[in-house]
């Protein structure tokens, strides 16, 4: 966290920025500067009330848990019909975790440390369960794109809903995986160091008033995110794929980058990636389950994003490859990054 | 084999089924159950032939014969001109072998041990050797599918013949690597073990027997393919690349699954990449010299075979990398496999 | 260099040549016959050059104009107006690198030596390097030609421009990489052995020499594409992807090979990949600059040129993961170049 805590000032000032009808681009900006850290205090609350319970709930809580910002976001955006916006951010919260947090990862503890080296099967577990899910996301929207008769919509709805159950599944199998039959794979990393700092009430309390305030930051955002692009001339499109993820995950970029800085590459990769995951297997599931409540959601995602992710998910099982890292291979991951972004921005 | 023994009692009840005109979907039904077990007899006297043969003829004759049952259903759907149905179970037997036969015997093994090893070098050249497979198999159909002109027709047609022929020059060629120059590599593999159960003679004539069984019940079951398809509603094309390689592949597939229950995987391994080897470099080039016979075929596959293959041996090619397997690895090849059976479905 | 030495003949011819107005079939094949030796040429005289300089400005030297033939014959080309001819040919230099060069080097070398070894850690940064400069190509080429939209067009030029600047930064962060920060990873092979043979003086007066020979045969070639292709029925597209990099690269080709024949694969493999992406981040690049004073070149590859550079970057990333080939890997290389060949020629 570190500095980033004192962000929470714009908690305070947003609130009054809405009450004062601000224009949206103000809006949109002090709301997400309150997100920032509220991301934070959500993930720290999240690791005290693991300690309290047990290595393997804290491990599915945290996992679980560990994505609470995007998934309210995301809620409400859903909620606002803005159904573009909801899977540019899932496709935008997977490349930028391989892609930028990766990326300034490598490059970070690169600097400082020739060749950094991290536990090639744990990565290799997780590179390989993102190939299978962003291909499992592949197969239904090529054969979309590629019939494109809208007589097949109703039919397409209900694959949507086979392949988020599918992937919710794996991603149930994967914690049974990492928590029960293969928990020794993970060595110490699962294991929770040190002890808990807060009580498990204040824990809980914590995490209550942050989820409360995300959400309430979270409706200020998705409602000014339309006049805003409207203003700006930008895309909705590329305020889903590149700057709510950012905001989004911003809190968990800093601290991968802070390990890769203390030499623990381990911890970086595993964030980046396992946060690609659970993207995939579980924050997307959820929200076509939740979109059901309001108008179903397809889980076919657009060419552009899936090259996006493709390419991505390429990058990353080249890169966990080896179990060794410098800061070219930084240096690349982030290229890649700016230049998807810069082709979604034009 | 085992209990698939049994169900060679379908052969006289297709016959009789036949003589008595039942409907296409029983006819279907009756000679599928009746090819099972046959290409499991055809394997075993194979077999027992390369115990008289020594071990180099025996592995080609076991490397050849293996996909008899495929090529046989295939001749038949080809002489009734249903190409769509034979290129789609090429793609599908491909499919098939990876995702739902290593699936399933890398999920069944993994259920009984931890972690199984295979021998990486061996499954390194096959998976490399499917990448170039598939990757000849794509260029040409990159190129027709883009360019599109009618008046291209002919000269694809001589596209299709030469790629046909390097195809099948690789295949010899691979034989040549896997029994001289580089046998060793193969170790205990490529050597028989044990001793012949059967006398030449009777192989032979059960050889004989079962490739005119097999022969008669492929007549049946494609001439079954049209009226059951149009009486069930399903495509032609769900029925080429799932239903018919599954019929095809059933034998070798329980065999693969046992291996991989004794953990012995690098058998079940080399069963399932081997076989998609022998049906893309092997199969696929025969039935395209067999149609000049009738109507050419071109060996151009459409957009959905040829995604379903990459993604396929891009897969396989992951896992081999890394010479180990678990339970989850197989979860994720089948539910692969059953999203693209899914979307082939709707 | 050897017998190729002998080919310094046909300047002289070629310059009589184009004198005597010969048919411009004739010319093309009689300047394509003289820069054969002069990239030759012009390689040794760096070399030589490299002895004075000392290894680090040396290493820069060579990596810098050992494509200088290349580069020549594309701004000709570039003058021309033909950019679909240098753009064909900078796709046509990686594939043939990758698949052609290091398909015959390891094919001979892998007659004389059962299993060849290399380096595996430097071909990995190499081959990596290569998937994010193909990636960098294919992304915003994907974009433009699924939007499609000619209002673009302006916006697409900076885009280009934007690339081709981030290509170029790559490159010079990777020379920095493999000559300053990581240079041990790199071993004796940036160590200059031996002795320089000439003098500097007679070093750079060859240089100068042979690019004023190259600049005047590219000319030549250059002038005689249209004119030829239009005789033999040939598309300026096959010439600028088969034969222009077959010519520019002819030299270096017969180094990697003769190097593989001494079982030295780490060269082999060192010149394949390193040129190939040399053409990427640095021939590109330039090129584009370049266009600027005549007139702007995008960097948009179209479909084919994506998909050959693609796959070859996939199969020299699988290839190198196990740092070992055999004659078979060489034979399926060139396969697949030949079936890119055939198809671009039909």
């Amino acid at each position: 966290m570190g500095f980033l805590k004192y962000f929470l000032i714009f908690i305070p000032i947003s609130i009054v920025a809405d009450l004062m009808k601000v224009s949206p681009m103000w809006l949109f900006l002090l709301s997400s500067l309150a997100i920032i850290p509220l991301a934070g205090v959500m993930g720290e609350a999240t690791e005290e009330i693991s300690f309290y319970s047990g290595p393997r709930i804290g491990g599915f809580l945290n996992a679980t848990f560990g994505n609470a910002t995007e998934l309210i976001i995301s809620f409400f955006a859903l909620k606002a019909g803005l159904f573009d916006v909801v899977k540019a951010s899932i496709a935008g919260s997977v490349i930028g975790n391989i892609l930028l947090v990766l990326g300034a990862s490598m490059l970070v503890g690169g600097i400082r440390y020739k060749v950094q080296k991290f536990n090639k099967k744990v990565v290799e577990v997780s590179a390989s369960m993102l190939l299978f899910a962003v291909i499992g996301l592949t197969i239904p929207a090529i054969f979309t794109h590629t019939i494109k008769t809208e007589a097949l919509t109703a039919r397409y709805e209900w694959l949507s809903i086979g392949i988020a159950i599918a992937m919710f599944i794996i991603y149930l199998l994967g914690l049974y995986f990492s928590f029960y039959t293969h928990k020794d794979l993970y060595g110490s990393e699962h294991q929770e160091s040190g002890e808990a700092k807060w009580s498990l009430k204040k824990s809980i309390t914590v995490l209550i008033l942050a989820t409360i305030a995300v959400a309430l930051e979270s409706e200020f955002l998705v409602s000014s995110v339309e006049p805003m692009t409207h203003t700006l001339g930008l895309s909705e499109f590329f305020v889903g794929i590149i700057i709510i993820p950012i905001i989004g995950n911003a809190a968990e970029h800093s601290t991968a980058v802070l390990m890769a800085a203390k030499n623990k590459m381990d911890v970086a990769v595993e964030i980046a990636i396992g946060s690609s995951l659970q993207i995939i297997l579980f924050v997307a599931p959820i929200l076509i389950f939740i979109s059901l409540l309001f108008k179903p959601m397809s889980i076919i995602f657009n060419e552009f994003e899936l090259v996006a992710m493709i390419v991505s998910v390429l990058i990353v099982n080249r890169v966990a490859s080896d179990g060794e890292s410098n800061w070219l291979e930084g240096v690349q991951l982030i290229a890649v990054y700016i230049i998807i972004a810069i082709s979604f921005l034009i």
